[in-house]
Order: structure tokens, then sequence, then C-alpha cells
């Protein structure tokens, strides 16, 4: 249970950031960067507690790749897609917008831009937080959250650059997306977790068992 | 006494860097990266030295989370406010305005944003650099400044984004918002900070005593 | 094999990012923010497989400095540029642009900017990441990641700031540079890169060899 | 004579950041994040080699601190000096400009600007680089690099955000700053430098020595 609130806290906090950042309509450089930093430090937060991942296609890929037990997938994805919709209803009280503007974005660009953001997004995870090369280092959050900040900034101009089911419910439920293309949110952000850890089985190097026994980080070539 | 002038030193930079960079009055992109910084660079500097709170919500988190001496809260916070006191009369003395535009914000909704981002950046504070998991890593001030970027982007625009009982006393004093506002601040921030602790406690991971007696960082899920 | 595709997963991310988010046109502080993260993520990704060059001035450099194998090399490089021509080839479909507009660069000056911010980046590199005297640090990203943010942004007025032969084949092949220009690149980047495995050696501190010994990082003066 | 070329190199590559940053005359937020990120990144790359001063002020309190030998003092300073010129040197080659606009500041304020925030650069190098303290942290480039750019942000409106007689001697030969008031600069950098090894040692926390003992990192309160 603790865990789940720690997912509900962080998934919040990361759509409340969205919804407030993009609904102020300010200049084009802030949203990614405050987007990016609420997701980094929620995650030096709570990644000690459940993980710190705050979107389920994150908690697919991690469960994919074995390191999240098979009866916490649907509490984790419940409970971020519960901090998306109470974020929602804070930005709505605090910032009230009645007719949000809808960007009409083509359907194959943003499907294939949220897929391979996504995919980055999910690769980093897995690498940075999850690879017995890299135990105990300080910049998995600093890597993850600026994942976004940069996938924001490439594909904001043909996508919502949401990258995670949970945020899509999220705006949706703002207004800033309509409901009828969740759709391409869950597919595209779903398949770039579960292809994140596809690569990463593929892409584990040789030496990870040794180099885990000999418990030596390794950064270098 | 030390630890007194390491606060004193550390708020003074965070309230004169706040009044310089936003009564400079440039683009909306600069104070919040400015103070993030500071903030973040002040810890890095004060963490060794006295824990780098700058902030009464920080130091009413931290002492009910039993990191901070009973005999130290008061000091602490006096400190603190004469540091913000003294930069607001530093930054009046170097950039002079006679008639700092004060805006007109919805009560409500500034002590909800108040609130909720005093909170999180509290609960980071005590997660990152309070917690046994955590121990020896090099991003505590990474995340408690970037708390602060996220923060002031997002909510910004209802509040005054001060998180921080110090800066509502420094930025009162530099005429930048009006005393009879700074009740908002004082219970907003105290509260968050308060219930940041609550939240700490609650969280804690139950294996928390065993990694710690394993001398193990568990950046992991 | 892990580690070419490795090296083009990482590419491919930095190229689509280069192309999607300076053919959006938007604020010029974009760019090399989304640039800069983007590699600073695929390295933190990346490193523990292939060493997480995504630069053939990177592999030159590494292998000049005796941590990349001789057999590596045009392996390294070929995936590196299959990664570029293939993001260049996603980002025309998800972004179609007829005539994107190309600037008229003086030769002198962009080739010595070229050549300098490349020395700088390949320098950053052997330095951070294939130091013995900074095992196990957490920032070699960083360094990296930002030494590109510099470099864009100090010499984006007078030079492409490719500092890479890899980005200048995806910035040809999506037509935002003349490919009767690609010999600039070619040349800077590769001497830069080689010059900085020269600076390396010569620079080498007299205590390396003793530090590495007693196994101490030396961060200190 | 190694450590001499890399402090030569290093405010080489900060001098040319500066110059070209600036001098291209582009968006606000653009030099203070170029000239932080060139910084950071060429501590992170030096650091192992000089200590990565590549300021006078820095080599004056580090100096005073005890953690550079006397007899490196001045050379330090003299190849600071010549990395400045050169880099000068080629920025007027790169992107001449015969009358670059010279702002018209207020002496007093400057002085102060640059007391202060020269004072926070040198002690936070001070505590972040050479404390026992925070023996092997991975941040110190961030957190010094990131003074700067919270103080280009701060005082940028009312001095030139040198806080260093290197780039002093830089900007003066770029013509960006009037050489006669090279001793605003000279003067409040240098006091800067030397009051931050002061509060150093003023401020050393009593648990010091049996922190260093025991060979642990204090991050905590």
């Amino acid at each position: 249970m603790k865990k789940y609130l720690m997912e509900l806290i962080g998934t919040f906090f990361l759509v409340f950031t969205i919804g407030m950042s993009v609904l102020a309509g300010g200049d084009g450089v802030i949203p990614p960067l405050a987007i990016g930093s609420v997701l980094m430090v929620m995650i030096y937060a709570g990644g000690h507690i459940s993980g710190g991942h705050y979107n389920p296609a994150v908690t697919l890929g991690v469960w994919l790749r074995g390191r999240c037990a098979t009866k916490d997938v649907i509490p984790y994805m419940l409970f971020q897609a519960m901090g998306a919709v109470l974020a929602g209803a804070v930005v709505r009280y605090v910032m009230p917008i009645n007719h949000p503007q809808i960007r009409h974005l083509a359907v194959m660009p943003e499907l294939l831009a949220e897929f391979l953001f996504t995919f980055a997004l999910v690769f980093v995870v897995l690498n940075s937080a999850t690879s017995d090369d890299n135990n105990g280092n300080s910049f998995f959050g600093l890597a993850i959250g600026f994942t976004v900040v940069a996938g924001a900034f490439a594909v904001g101009g043909v996508a919502s650059a949401a990258f995670n089911p949970a945020v899509a419910v999220g705006i949706s439920f703002m207004g800033m997306v309509a409901w009828t293309k969740i759709w391409v949110y869950l597919l595209a952000n779903f398949a770039g977790g579960a292809f994140a850890a596809l690569a990463f089985h593929a892409l584990a190097p040789e030496t990870r068992g040794a180099a885990a026994k000999a418990g030596k980080l390794q950064t270098n070539p």
C-alpha cells in the first residue's frame, strides 16, 4: 500500500505540473523543463519506496524486465491513473479554463512520435535504474527526467508528448486532448514500453554477470 | 553558531537571487532557473555544515522527522529570516525600485498551490537528504533545487511560489507582495512541511531497516 | 553486435532530436537543450553496453586513447551513420519540409568552431568516462551532454554545431546543410577527436598510476 | 606544466563561450546557461588534472584554504590569463565586431554584485571540491557551474557578471567592457575569493575531523 500511495503522489505532481505549466500558456521552453524536472525530483524522492514509475508504460516495461511483482502491476497502474485524475481535478479548480485549445495533429506521426520516445523513456529507465551494471548510481533520476525534456522538445510539434498512459488520462480529463484520441497514447505508449523491455534484454552486455559479481560499476567503455 | 551562520548565508543568496532576477523583469523562464540553481548550489555547499535548510518549513519538516535538534529549530528559523531581510536590503540598495507591481492573486488557489509545492519540496528533502536508503548520494541538491524550478514554473501564474516562510518575509520586505498576505505563506508553507514529514514516516519502505544495516543504496525497484 | 545496435539506437535518437527540434523552428534556446539532453540520457542508458559514443569522432578518440578495440572502430562508425540516416528518414516522414532554409556560413570560422568544440567534446569524454582517476563517477553523461549544450549555444551562430560526423551525415540527408559541405565536418570533427586524444595523453596527471592503484577518486586539487 | 596547460585550456573554453554567446546577441537566457555549462564540463574534464580553477579568484581561495601549492599560484593565474586572451583573439577572428555596445553600469552596485557572487562561487568550490566531508562526490562540477548560471541571471542587469579576473581580462580584450574598469573586477573578485576562504575556515563543521577519519560522506544533517 505504501508503494501504491507513492505512485499516486508522484503521478499527481507530474500531471499537476503538466496541466499548470501548459495551461498557463507562456513561453514554449517552460513546460518541457518543468515537466522533466518534476519527474526527476519525484523519482529521486520515491525511487527507494516504489521504484518511482509514475507511468503505466514504465510499470509494464519493469514488469517484463522482471523487477516488478506481478501482483503489483494492476494496482500500480490504477493508483497512477488516480493520481492523474486527482491532479486534473486540482488543476481545473486552481486554473479554470472552459475551452482549452485542442490541436489537430495527424495520427500517424503522433503515433510514431509517442512510440519512439516512450521506447526511449522506458529504455533509459531500465538501463539507468534496473541494470546491475549501474548499481548505486546518482544519475538515474536526471537521465529519466531529461528524456522527457528532450522528447517534449523534439516531438512537441507533432504529438502531445505524453509518453505515459496515465498522463494521457490526465490531459484528456483536463480537456487538453479529446477522449476519442486516448487509444493513440494507450497503443503507442504501452507498445513503446514493451519494446524497450525487449531491447533491454536483447542488448544486455555479455559482461553483466561477471561485473555484477565483482560489484563493480562499469561506466567506462 | 557555525550552522546558524551557514543558514543565514544560504538564505541570503536564495532571497538575493529571487529579488534580483524577478525585479530585473526579463524573460519569464529566467527566475525559476536562477532560483532553483542557487538553492541547489547552496545546498551542495552548506549541506555538510548545517544540513542546508534555508527554509523554516524545511527545518520544521526535518525536526518532525527527527534529524534536527529541538534547540536548533528556533535559531535556524531566526537566522533564515535574518538572511532574507539582509538580502532584501541589499537588493533594495543595488536595484532600487519604488513601486514594484503587486499581482492580485486569488487566495484559495494560492494557498493550495503554496501548500502542494511546499509539501513536494520538503518531501523531496526528507527522502533525498535524510533517508537511510539514499546515504551518500550525489543527487540531493539537484533534486531539491529542481523541485523549486518545477514548482515555480507550475504555479507561478497563480501564486508567488515562495514555498518558504523566510522567502515570504524577504519578498514582503522588498515590496513584491503585501505584508497583509504573509499569513498565506506562513500557513501554507508550514502546513506543507508538516504534512511532508507525516507522509515521509507513513511511506517509509518496510525494508529500510534491513537496507540500512546492509549499508546498501537502494535505487532500484 | 549488441554494442553496434546500441550505437545505432543512440545515434538515431540524437539525430532524430536534432532534426525535429531544429525544423520545428521555435525558440532558439530549445534545440541545444534538447540535443544535449538526449545525448546525456542515451549515454547514461547505453554507456555500460557500448561506451555510448554515438559519434565517429568520439570512437576515433577513444580508440587512440586505447579503450576501443580496433576491430570495433569501423563497425561503430557504420552503425552510427546508419542510425543517423534512419533518423533522418523518420524526421522527413514525420515532419515533411521541402525546402529547409540553408544558412550560408563562412568556411574558415565554421571549420575552426567545429574543430574547437569537437576537441572539447572528445576531451570531456576521455577524461570523464575513460580516466582511471574518475572511476565510478555519476557525472560522465551530464558532462558530455552539456558540452554539446554549451557548444551549440556558443558557436551556433557561425557553424552548424555538429561536432560529430554522423550528425553531419544526418543533417545533410535531411537537407539542413548542403552535401558539398560534408568535408568541413569530416575534417574538423575527426581532427578535433584526434587532437583530444593527444591532449588527453599529454596532460595525464603524474599521479594517475598511484591513484588508480589506491582505488581513490581524485576530484580535489 | 601539465596542470598549467589544463588551466589554459579550461579558461580558453570558458572565455570563448562567453564571447561567442554574448556577442551573438540572442535570447538573454542563453549566455548564462552556456557559460555555466562550459565551466561545469571543463571542471569535470580537468578537475583531476589541475583542480579545475580557470579563475584567479578560485586559485587565491584554494591557496588560502591550503590546497594549492604556493609555487603554483602565479603560474596558474598567468596561464588562466593567457587562455582568456587567446580565447578573445579567436572570438575576434571568428565573429569580428568593431564596436560592441558597452553598457554603463553604476560602480558601487557592480562592485557589490561582483563581490557577492565571487564569494558564493569560491565558497561553493571550497566546500564541494576541497572539503573532506564531500570526498568522492559527483556533484562538484554541477554545483560550481550552476553558481555562475544563478549569478549571471541574478546580477546580469547591474554587473558584467565576470566573477573571475581572467574573464575580466578576456571581456576587456574583446572590447565588451572598458579597460579602465578592470580594477572593479580585480578588486571585487579577489576580495570575494579571499573572504570565501575565510568563511570556509570559520564555518568548518566541528565533526569534520571525525568524519574524515571514518571515511564517511556526510550529506545528511
